[in-house]
């Protein structure tokens, strides 16, 4: 039952990424399959540089079609619903935040069951969680959602830092996943919501940016 | 014999989306090295990613120095008789349709040959067919493809549907294929010629995008 | 012993580009976890990529975690150092011609112990020395280092070839790397200190690129 749960909760976050995928999409003003093809390699692409990464290839989307039907259909939903959406970019952000969360965790666990040690579980942790929206905004053409001022990446180091930590501890699994997802969507909405930032880096006053 | 062409036929689509990245190079002013720099990573990419998500490592042209040759000779052709081509991203353009033609049925293909599920096998092909493009036009700085408004996604999607769809419905490999390419290269030709395009998404009227 | 002096020497091309991609963070004033994740992805970036082709998986940060912590290291050192240097720029392109200069030589050898042919084997080295700086400038949003007019991949397609041929003709490992290593640094420095290129190429005069 752990794992039809695991899959599910996978399935979640192919959705969300999918739907972040399909938005981006719209302010695209693309066509359906664009939509279709925008929204797939969001959701399924975090989670197949995971797998590419771990050697557990063929990845999880080749012997079983569900992730993709799933992503083409939420692209279709997208499509026909969006025009309806009063703050898109908004949306996208929230269902990006909840994606990245569950990410976090999950690629950092199945770097675990691989062997990886704790430092590299998080980083892989970090790197699903993230390179979804990456190859979104690259093949989209958008500026990288890691280039901006507010917390994003952090919020994917904090979560898959607490479930590695407390899986360390001898802690279950599910209050590990907990933890660690409710931490990154706290961190990030946070960021959402009040603008959290980190400091960020400042070059000396007066000095200017050598020329190229 | 069968397998003898096949690989001739994979030949050919190295060749055609290796003579893209040379004219994209030569858009670009790139010196040759430049030249056989993009030629290789357009014609052997959407092939390496097939092959890494398959898992079918180390990849095609690991072992067989043959595809890379091709690329690396096509770029220095196109380096020393492309200022005598007149219409040069035209041809990149048709050489790219005949690449995708051929490679999402390729890639469709190899992905039931590795026992994915038809739904998987025609993203596979999708993918295969798309990619090798998408990578040059980011590692170029050119806008991705996949952005235009004419059909392009369309084209390798109706290509490798129609090829597994044929597979599954019994027909023999060469008789699918050629269907698959041909139907595949049908669409794409029409939206090069005639600038076919599906209903792009519209907003509604009046309603401006929210502010980033 | 070798394989401890080629681990060390593998952690020093980890390092460099590390720096790289930390020195591109500061340029775009990220916060403190973006240097480290800019870090670590043009760090482990190419030798990533070469063990996936390879089918070398698990990668190799996944069961070791010191590449990893050491990107992080770099990353948090340039975050407080960086306002103290004056051409930061400048460092990094001569922190990454270091690191290329290593780097195809050793996705060159790697790429010849997991069997692959001659050319083959230089192509990974040029792959693995150039993908973590275009990875980099990528996620950064930058225009990529190899469409800039000095030579860049030429030094690495240089020092790989090098190296492969004197392996081929029998020269013990290390006096082979060196070769390659140092020629391929030697062409890159030339290139940076006095603006090394290779004739570009030219359209012929009077004719205009076709419209888009």
């Amino acid at each position: 039952m752990d794992a039809a749960l695991l899959y599910s909760l996978n399935l979640i976050g192919v959705f969300v990424f999918a739907l972040t995928g399909a938005l981006a999409a719209s302010r695209k003003q693309l066509d359906i399959v664009g939509f279709a093809f925008l929204a797939s390699i969001t959701g399924v692409g975090g989670g197949t540089l995971r797998d590419v990464i771990l050697g557990a290839t063929p990845v999880f989307w080749i012997t079983q079609p569900a992730p993709l039907v799933l992503c083409v259909a939420t692209a279709a939903v997208v499509y026909f619903l969006a025009p309806f959406v009063e703050y898109r970019y908004r949306l996208l952000l929230w269902a990006d935040a909840v994606g990245i969360s569950g990410y976090c965790v999950m690629g950092a666990s199945r770097a675990l069951d691989a062997g990886a040690s704790p430092f590299s579980a998080v980083v892989m942790g970090v790197v699903t969680a993230t390179f979804g929206g990456i190859i979104r905004d690259i093949v989209a053409g958008e500026p990288s959602v890691i280039l901006r001022k507010e917390i994003y990446v952090t919020a994917t180091v904090a979560g898959a830092t607490l479930f590695v930590l407390a899986i360390l501890f001898g802690a279950p699994f599910w209050p590990a996943a907990l933890l660690g997802a409710i931490s990154a969507f706290i961190v990030r909405a946070g960021a959402l919501a009040f603008g959290w930032t980190l400091p960020i880096y400042r070059s000396r006053p007066g000095r200017a940016f050598p020329p190229r």
